[in-house]
């Protein structure tokens, strides 16, 4: 990677691969679904997580352990000061993309508070280890010191890529956590590691960030020691968190679907920084079989409420999906280094599928409000969270403004803030597009004048992406832009007046820019059905119905008479429509008759046959449902 | 009802209602299916049981109370004191059943050593309420005191009707803990009740048993408490134990699934000893919205894992069953107390299907492992439990020796022991015969001669049943012999050698019998495809295998050359056989082609289309699978 004065500001800066990520400062995103995001992200959300933060006690915390108070007043689970953390690695992507004065005085604030937690040893963390805790690193498999250390650390990568040299003092206190954790856990030390992996990755980059070697070593350790079994047994099973098989050995994603992928992204970064392509091909194929039968339609991953937990494969109940929203946040995570190790689309198209159908499902339409599990189905209105206190359910039937384990409203945060830096990448070769949005990518090749260019497009309301490169150059260098994997053969590339057809993948276009030319890519947007695999039982005899990247869903409130979203039987033979800028398709009612024992020996009978007109039936994009009252919902709608 | 000079040995004895119901005195099971389980179960299955119960200290814990040893030697989950009392409950209907001796002196010196652990005013738990113990009912949510008591009430139930006046101690140990119950949470006294439902149904039984009316007044009262949220909240809502609603108000079994019946069984006792048909009602018609839309074709109830709980209408995925073999327990006992009540065949024939294919499912062939839990689907061979200490994983691939919560070896212990007295009732009329099991069922009915009828029947291996009245009778009786609704309109009676069609439902022969005269009823016992309703998302498309009351399933180890149970498409084209005794259906191999990702636009292609010859795949009884080591099983088989 060639050295440059200002460090990238993104959340990984590998320094080998095959491409290299442009940051915040290069990428300028100026409109469309994700400014708009950003948007409420920044001027509700970050408020709402700072207010919670305090009203719960996190932050507090960490003033108890200052001042030596009273270790029964600390507050909330053993993983709290990790949204602290998050909640200061999103506030500093926020400064760095906004420059905002009022969160930055804000942030050095926090940071104070938490500096002075800190043990003189560099130890840091407000559960364990002081007077009246349990001793430090006494629960390895769930008291998560490690995993927020980690965090710790992805806060301060933020801060150092966005305000290099900045006086708040966050980088020193990482330094002396991390160091701290390279003594207590180095070869000489203690043989453990986190029941919650994190601070692989962590530990990875902040390498990265401070040039120290040896947080890479320590992270490698940690990787390398996961899967023989020194976490002990819990009751479901030592996949749990990933302890029953060596990374280099697993084939598959499975336990809690969160440390599966923030350890598979841990492990990315290890192989990518220690060149050791036995580990990186390992952690591409559990990829490659995770994505391929252990993977939503909306790139949602874990199916099991019980454990937070990967089904096995073709496990994918659409109504007890779990698909935590962190365990998106980890899925884009770990795709994007997989994207920059290797280049591959289908990294990319995973990451677009994850943040449109998972990451933006989250949070309400005002940023106040999250789901934490984001099912494919709801059968029934349920109960709707206490809007004044944190919600104790992961499942609740609306967004709920806070959690006890409130993990997924600061990832959110946090992935939104730093969402410029998934966009577009370079090579020795030129510029990558991944993510389309309108807006402006600019960078200084290490041999050559800037490039610039500008992205104009409705994406994803609308299809046509215009790329328009903005300064001349004497030399050819190559626009590679990204084909989603669902545009099938559909799409086409406009260079120069002339339109070629284009397949999924990068189509290239190497010529010797002259500013003001321009790429055109056309995407077929019209809403198609998708067919699941014939081995998800669950979704057997059903269609989704998606329209470019978005995954489209039927809501109850949109239905003629408080219609039953359960009894909609759709019609294939009839492609779905769009009709005043809404996706339709047509459905039959099923009419069943009451019976006293559903299974009998009659088959699919006349009665189950759906009956009645064929009716226009509008969906909505799933990321938006559940913002207009309580509501039944199904993705997956089953065919007549 | 007819008072009588010996009780009748069974466990529910009503003091009205359409059905009076027969003992274990007055059937006798000779041989078939069940005299076989209720032989591993007297030769294994108790032994296995009291090994274990002493292992883990779960008796101990009463020599523990009643010596003042210390508090923190307590071993076992807060209700493992239920374990203790299940188990005296089976051998007191084991010893009712054979006249053990050995059993008798074991029941004696165990009985013993609960008594010395009572205190003063009755009070008896070993958890709570003792030196450096939390308080007596201080967690009325969690803490099981009451379900305890319950299960000790039934144990005694079971003795006074089987050994009425033997001076074990057992039954003045039972009263005097009833009393305090009463004395405690009386009208004036402590405005509670029990998290886990039982201690109703104990109650009233107890009371009719002892005849006692004050312990079916506290019954009442426990049932009118439950539904007004007193319990407080948990995380998975307060249906988890069926406080969100009142019982006369609920519409369906909701929540934990054990919790469920219990609850209901005790409702409708209340009911029947009250003679208050609003009650009666509502739980007739929670009973049948449960069996019409939250059953597994097994009769197993409750899908969810995290909270062993029934889902909503419709939810019965196969692969992640909860249908824990208690609720089948509990649904049995539900059953059976309102076929009592109202003489409906339906109920009935609940009971047969969950006998069948859940009750005897739990025990392995050996009598020495359970299923905690029957899932319809396994797809991976999964870990085998350890057999030398308990499990703790409700979920095993194969059945474990003990649990940590080890409620279902006692559950099925005292079903199968007791299981004679579910098979026949009386009522003025006659005689009726619910299930069919070699042997002989003979009465004195109040007002007449003896009357002995002998059973013989290869069922359910065979379908025809054949009933010889043994007794010749100066007056006409009734003799009803349950047509289960799975015989549609293929059963046949035949009387005197005429042969007539009869429908589901009981089919009545009157007349003034002769010794000698038969009765012969022929069940219809090819094997026969059954459809899901199509509002079951999770078996849309397959089909399950039934013959007579069993459901059959296939299993990995029947596979030539190792197949895939998740690969066979049935031709449901060709009705299932009986190839030397085992029943078969046709299937050809899916052969699904490797994709990146599992969702696209083809519909059901080519590729998806199952390939290869039509194979003859043979299926084994459910109840029968893994007994064979690890293996994948399926019940539900997708179609061409």
């Amino acid at each position: 990677m060639a050295p440059s004065a200002a460090p990238t500001a993104a959340p990984v800066l590998p320094s080998r691969g095959r491409l290299r990520p442009l940051g915040l400062d290069d990428v300028r995103v100026t409109g469309g679904f994700w400014a708009e995001r950003q948007s409420v992200n920044a001027a509700a959300t970050l408020e709402h997580i700072a207010y919670w933060l305090e009203r719960e006690g996190w932050i507090r915390n960490f003033d108890l352990v200052a001042t030596g108070g009273p270790a029964d007043e600390r507050r909330g689970r053993e993983f709290s000061d990790s949204e602290v953390y998050k909640f200061l690695e999103a506030t500093a992507w926020e400064i760095g993309r906004t420059g905002d004065p009022e969160w930055e005085s804000r942030f050095r604030a926090i940071v104070q508070r938490v500096a002075r937690a800190q043990d003189t040893d560099g130890y840091l963390n407000t559960r364990f280890g002081h007077a009246g805790q349990p001793p430090r690193w006494s629960d390895l498999q769930w008291g998560h010191e490690l995993y927020c250390v980690g965090h710790l650390l992805q806060a301060a990568v933020a801060r150092v890529r966005t305000r290099p040299g900045a006086d708040d003092g966050l980088l020193a206190v990482a330094c002396r956590a991390a160091d701290n954790i390279c003594d207590t856990f180095g070869r000489d030390g203690i043989d453990g590691l986190c029941g919650h992996p994190e601070i692989e990755t962590a530990l990875v980059e902040f390498g990265r960030a401070t040039g120290e070697r040896r947080y890479l070593a320590q992270a490698a350790l940690f990787v390398e020691r996961r899967g023989h079994g020194r976490l002990g047994d819990v009751e479901w099973g030592r996949e749990y968190f990933q302890d029953e098989t060596p990374v280099r050995q697993a084939t598959v994603l499975r336990g809690h679907a969160v440390r599966a992928n923030y350890l598979a992204a841990g492990a990315v970064d290890v192989a990518t920084e220690t060149d050791d392509p036995g580990l990186l091909k390992a952690v591409r194929d559990q990829w490659r079989n995770t994505v391929a039968r252990r993977t939503y339609v909306t790139g949602g991953q874990g199916s099991r409420h019980q454990d937070e937990a990967f089904g096995e494969d073709w496990v994918l109940p659409a109504d007890r999906a779990y698909s935590e929203t962190c365990a998106g946040v980890g899925s884009v995570m770990l795709a994007w280094r997989l994207l920059l190790a290797s280049g591959d689309s289908g990294y990319a198209d995973l990451v677009e599928r994850t943040l449109f159908n998972v990451v933006s499902t989250s949070p309400g339409a005002d940023g106040r409000q999250f789901f934490y599990t984001n099912t494919l189905h709801r059968r029934e209105l349920g109960t709707v969270p206490d809007t004044d206190r944190p919600s104790i359910r992961a499942a609740a039937a609306q967004r709920a403004p806070w959690f006890e384990v409130s993990c997924c409203p600061t990832n959110v945060a946090r992935t939104l803030a730093s969402f410029g830096a998934y966009v577009a990448s370079t090579d020795d070769e030129g510029l990558q597009i991944h993510q389309y949005v309108p807006g402006t990518i600019g960078y200084r090749p290490a041999d050559g004048a800037e490039r610039r260019v500008t992205v104009s497009t409705g994406y994803p309301a609308d299809g046509q992406i215009r790329i328009r490169v903005e300064d001349a150059d004497a030399h050819p260098w190559t626009l590679s832009v990204r084909v989603p994997g669902w545009a099938g053969e559909g799409a086409t590339l406009t260079v120069d007046g002339e339109v070629r057809p284009v397949r999924p993948g990068y189509a290239v276009e190497r010529r010797t820019w002259r500013g003001g030319d321009e790429v055109v890519l056309d995407l077929p947007m019209a809403p198609r059905f998708s067919y699941p695999d014939d081995r998800i039982d669950a979704t057997r005899g059903c269609v989704a119905v998606e329209r470019g990247p978005l995954v489209f869903a039927v809501e109850s409130v949109d239905l003629a008479g408080g219609g039953n979203v359960d009894e909609l039987r759709v019609d294939t033979g009839r492609p779905p429509t769009l009709a005043g800028g809404r996706v339709q398709v047509h459905c039959r009612r099923l009419d069943p008759p009451d019976r006293d024992w559903p299974y009998d020996g009659q088959g699919p009978t006349p009665a189950a046959v759906p009956s009645g007109d064929l009716v226009e039936v509008p969906l909505i994009p799933y990321h938006a449902w559940a913002n207009r009252g309580p509501s039944t919902m199904r993705v997956w709608l089953p065919t007549i």
